[in-house]
């Protein structure tokens, strides 16, 4: 992400808890922050990417951390994939010390990334987001302005859990076919060329067909955005029967011991019969 | 489907009970038969294409039907969508008067059909599917073989079980998004920028936002195609909890007298609260 | 059921296929006929009790059957246990020859029939249910008159479909309470304590957390009733999830071979998990 | 349940909020309190019976609180309804002081705790239990020692689970009848005479088939108790579809408007269709 916006001429400055890995931008024009601190210090506007809550919230509330040096004219965009809670959190922290704040989790993961394709869900501070929309533009193909802070991560919640159910619909789909003496790869090709066209099919269903569920996006995480999303909808009252069948066969499979595998191995669920009676 | 093979220029002699529907044809290039049987004597292959079970059972057995020409050295394929029980009685029929038989279902409606892009699912005789791949190729962009006949009825089963729990996950996401804050036409966007974007979502979910459900495929015809693939997955043992979930949703759409709308009208049964407490 | 009518007074005359079967009931001061028909001849009201519906057919239509002497003034009672087509079709075959009939299937098994203690659920013709009332009430602790034939068949529907629904939430309760540590007996105790309370789960409980089921009611068969009365919801628009989900949770369990088994065994369905992640 | 401490011969030391209530009692011997702490003070067994979490928590940690006279050789029950968390919270507190602490809640509500006739969930500090068995032999017709806190909220928890799942297979079963022709009434008659047969149906059925819910246990706590029990089940991997429908039921009832009703208006979400199609 960095590497594209050196490219397209913006002027940036890295930090990484692994300084080594800053190597590869410096050479490419960047200059590195010797901490968080440092950076919101140099900087305008930071953006952050990190792996999970517990980052995002050491980042900018531990020693040399974003808090001590963010005020007023001066933006912080997390990008990281956080629940709504975490951002809330970190953009009081922010806000109250006169910095803007905007969370934007996006859609994609590592080779939409280098593409620049990725897809930014940003919520919270609106002139902010029109202030990075350049950033934006290099490092995605769109970019959405949900409201307040919060909303990228429900939107996302909303996202997984429709992709939740449309997985478990096509695992019953394809173990149907075969179980009924169909070439489950038949199903795939006709799949693909009718109204339902879509690439997760296209791309897991091979390898679903052979047993293998290599993990892109573990099930276990999977089942906790299922759940969250069950969660959400039982707070304004909406009933989700498909998720709420699609949420119970991933904890069949978490019991199966298939927690750790790729959310596609809730097909095991459907297909793991013996004989039948 | 006819006007195609003419343009491409096959050999064409066409019959339809309402013998006008013929008369464009006719201006084309084609011959009239005065009934089945006459089309079957005149032609080595020839193709069905017609309403519902009974008719494609009446034209066979009916008075100067098909049975009463076919033979030896004759084809017949009947591309009408008829539950599998049908095919194998007109199968049966077929070949035992010596003649070979393909059923051939279609996936794809009016367009589709005008433009040559339909996508045919065929079972039966094999090499009688080898000499007619090129009328095939003529009306549709992919065809298939399947093996033995009830096949294709099987695989469309499938493939609207898949549509029916889709539309479901579908319709509870919207509400989801909606209830929760969020922007159902910013899920629209979002999920057509990735991994599951497909023209069904695209094409319905516009119009499911505004209550708006005029009939394209009729939620009561949904329901009894989710029943049979429920029923076809009970004789082989194959539990789909999606598959059933979206049945009762169907069910209870039905219930509130939506069967005769646009099966997306499903959106109904999760969106139609009051309030909450 | 024959000898509670011997003993209560009742002059009876029996047949059985295999005739041995008759002696007890013989030295107990009953008649025996050679035939069905046989027996018609000779009785007012005859009470059929067969284990199927091929046998309640065999019996009627079949040679030397039912048919070949009812008429004006008899009266034919089935007690089997058969779908609402097999009533239908042999009530017709009685009606039209002049004589009159009951469907009367029962709930309770081997010990009730002993005890005079089954649950009659009859329905056909109003005055033979009055006629042979005082029958009813030596061989039932209760009777119920439904109205029209084929009620019999789907009340007991109706019965087993929550069966088999409360079995599915008695089995992921117990579940629930093993794997969160708590003893599944002291369970069984509080149910039997409370308002729900009954004497399937007092019954069945013990022997499902051993993971011993010996079949009183096949789980294949509890599975086919789920499917019935299912389809009887479909046919009134009747949504019912916990039947649909209570239906697939036994179609995992005949996937996984437990067919034969009492139906207590979905148990099995929940409780088969490896480990959890 | 004082007054029943009193009756067998306690000496019973009583406080109230509201110092009114505790009149009566009076009359009958009892001595009044006048704080939480003064009757930790005077009594070796202190007894609370609260409304919720937020009373019991105040009881405890409040000023005049049981925290400021607890200590070595006494014991503090709780026997209000509370979930695990709090229930932990004051086992903590009460222990660290030296003191010894047992959760009871109990299971019943008005008659049965006036009768005597509560079943007890206890859980906690096993000498405690023992010491108090003759208090809780007076109080409830059974009382269990179900082990660590905790364990006494979640068993009500699995119970409360089977209830509401029992109830939504109870209306399906009730509204199949009805649409099937069949007389509700009768349903219940059978059901009460077979294996099935429980309070809960008896008590509910007659006025759920009349539209009547008049609240006992509000359907959004109902609700509430459904969605731990899930909750409970995710956090040990145990799937449990029958359930998670039920939930979504009583979701889609509280969408209607129905959340303070009692619990049993899930009924609605399957009979309150208009027509079928």
């Amino acid at each position: 992400m960095s590497m594209n916006l050196l490219r397209h001429g913006f002027k940036v400055t890295v930090w990484n808890r692994t300084l080594s890995r800053c190597d590869e931008l410096v050479e490419h024009g960047a200059t590195v922050g010797e901490s968080p601190a440092s950076v919101i210090k140099k900087c305008k506007y930071t953006i952050a990417m990190l792996s999970d809550p517990a980052a995002a919230l050491s980042v900018v509330f531990g020693e040399d951390g974003v808090l001590e040096q963010i005020g007023t004219g001066k933006g912080y965009i997390d990008m990281s994939t956080v629940d709504a809670e975490t951002s809330c959190k970190i953009s009081e922290a922010i806000t109250s010390k006169g910095g803007s704040f905007l969370e934007a989790p996006v859609s994609g993961s590592k080779k939409p990334a280098e593409d620049g394709q990725l897809v930014i869900l940003a919520a919270g501070e609106k002139t902010l987001y029109d202030a990075v929309l350049p950033a934006f533009d290099v490092l995605g193909k769109k970019s959405f302005f949900l409201g307040q802070v919060g909303n990228g991560a429900k939107l996302k919640l909303v996202v997984n859990m429709i992709m939740g159910s449309m997985m478990n619909a096509f695992s019953e789909g394809l173990v149907l076919a075969d179980k009924s003496g169909l070439d489950p790869l038949a199903l795939l090709d006709v799949l693909d060329l009718g109204a339902m066209a879509n690439p997760m099919f296209k791309m897991k269903g091979p390898s679903m067909i052979k047993g293998s569920y290599s993990p892109a996006f573990p099930l276990k995480h999977q089942q906790k955005d299922m759940r969250l999303a069950i969660a959400l909808g039982d707070e304004n009252a909406v009933p989700m029967p498909l998720a709420a069948a699609a949420n119970e066969a991933f904890k069949k499979a978490r019991s199966m011991g298939l927690g750790d595998l790729d959310f596609s191995a809730v097909h095991e669920t459907v297909a793991s019969g013996k004989s039948s009676s």
